[in-house]
């Protein structure tokens, strides 16, 4: 039987909150076992770069990966927010390494192929070195990946946080039985926005178009549980999005993602 | 016998160049067996710094670290030089990982303590985790140190790169054969400052002293030194000031450190 690993996806609302951050630090140590941390930004980069008078650039909800703009999230995402969350970690006993995708190669990407748009430094994943993570696993270290990859080539990459947790649970499930948890604010996903207690138990790929369809499932999730779904085609054993509360829980509440 | 490590410091001339930077990492490449590159920052946190509105505040050639001084440090070296480095080295086929000290707990300091002067969040080195380093060394792993450390109780510190490299040299030298390069951009310590070629050959502590009461050792140099002769004093085996282009030598064209 396959060891189990949880791989906890944190985005930008809660990386912003320094007592929503404390809560979800303090999950991540209960849970027992394995563990790898993924995180985003938040708005700590837009605003830094406001002051420098980079103004943030976004089509279809994507940000534009300009030099300056690279330079700005590699700054935030893999220096300061990366190094609070591990000396936080490393404050309670936690032994995490910060890592970015150039730093043992743990992620290769490609800048993305200019077609209408061109996105820039943006970089789609193409490897994912599961024996590098699996080395740092198997030694008890927490991986805490931040969203900047490379190319192999010298050249930095913005890749998108939740691919990123998405693909590194795809190819650790190789290994190990993966939970992959989307953390964000609320208790799952919502069948009505103002309203936290219609969130959805079980959501399958059906439902999810019908919801999709009726515009129940609003633009911000989509990608995410495009991505989650991918994940469970490709061996992911559990996908559920939740509240930083709830990532130690056995059975955490929230929205389990089934095929 | 023990093995071969080199240790290579690098300071902010040449990070801040990328021509003399390609050169460093070039010459890293071509050293075989084992190395540790560490580095500080150069003028990109000062010019970042003055764009924000943080003036740098340096009380006797020490930069006093306030909060957002601290910040802009910790994005800047961890963050954007040491992901830059890490990303060329991956270029090169060698399996780098940056690191701050709160990292796998690399580099364990505490604030230093307030008597005349107040530091900020400066830190003051308190143990190297030989242990870990010793481990990435034995994967082949490549560790790029950059200067932040952190207390333990989740606090970030700011703490001299120099000091750093004498203090992770000493800490593995229990293990390995060390040669601790102090790399910039000239031949080394000259006695006359603008003739080059009359960089010293060897310089023992008696020396040193006299140099300095001459003023010919001018101060900027004068820490890193004390940091060098202290290695020394503590079991690493060589201390060496020399070029970029040296350091892969067998035999490194620079000042020799001699008890």
């Amino acid at each position: 039987m396959k060891k189990k690993i949880h791989i906890v996806k944190v985005g930008g609302k809660i990386i912003d909150d320094a007592s929503r951050l404390h809560v979800l630090l303090e999950a991540l140590k209960q849970i027992s076992g394995s563990k790898i941390l993924i995180h985003g930004g938040g708005k700590t980069a837009s605003e830094l770069g406001l002051r420098l008078g980079i103004e943030p650039q976004m089509i279809e909800g994507r940000r534009i990966t300009d030099e300056p703009t690279l330079d700005l999230v590699t700054m935030v995402y893999a220096g300061l927010i990366n190094k609070k969350i591990v000396a936080q970690l490393q404050a309670q006993q936690i032994n995490a390494v910060g890592l970015s995708g150039a730093d043992l190669n743990v992620i290769l990407a490609e800048k993305r192929p200019v077609q209408t748009i061109d996105y820039g430094f943006a970089g789609d994943i193409q490897a994912v070195n599961q024996a590098a993570l699996a080395l740092l696993i198997e030694k008890e270290i927490v991986p805490v990946l931040c969203s900047i990859t490379h190319d192999g080539q010298g050249q930095l990459l913005n890749t998108n946080a939740d691919t990123i947790a998405a693909n590194v649970a795809v190819s650790l499930s190789a290994l190990y039985e993966v939970r992959l948890l989307f953390v964000f604010e609320k208790k799952g996903v919502l069948q009505t926005l103002d309203n936290e207690d219609s969130f959805i138990r079980e959501l399958d790929h059906s439902l999810f178009q019908t919801y999709q369809a009726q515009g129940i499932i609003h633009e911000g999730m989509i990608p995410k549980l495009d991505n989650g779904f991918e994940a469970l085609r490709q061996g992911v054993a559990e996908v559920i999005i939740c509240k930083a509360e709830e990532i130690h829980q056995e059975q955490p509440e929230g929205t389990y993602l089934r095929l």
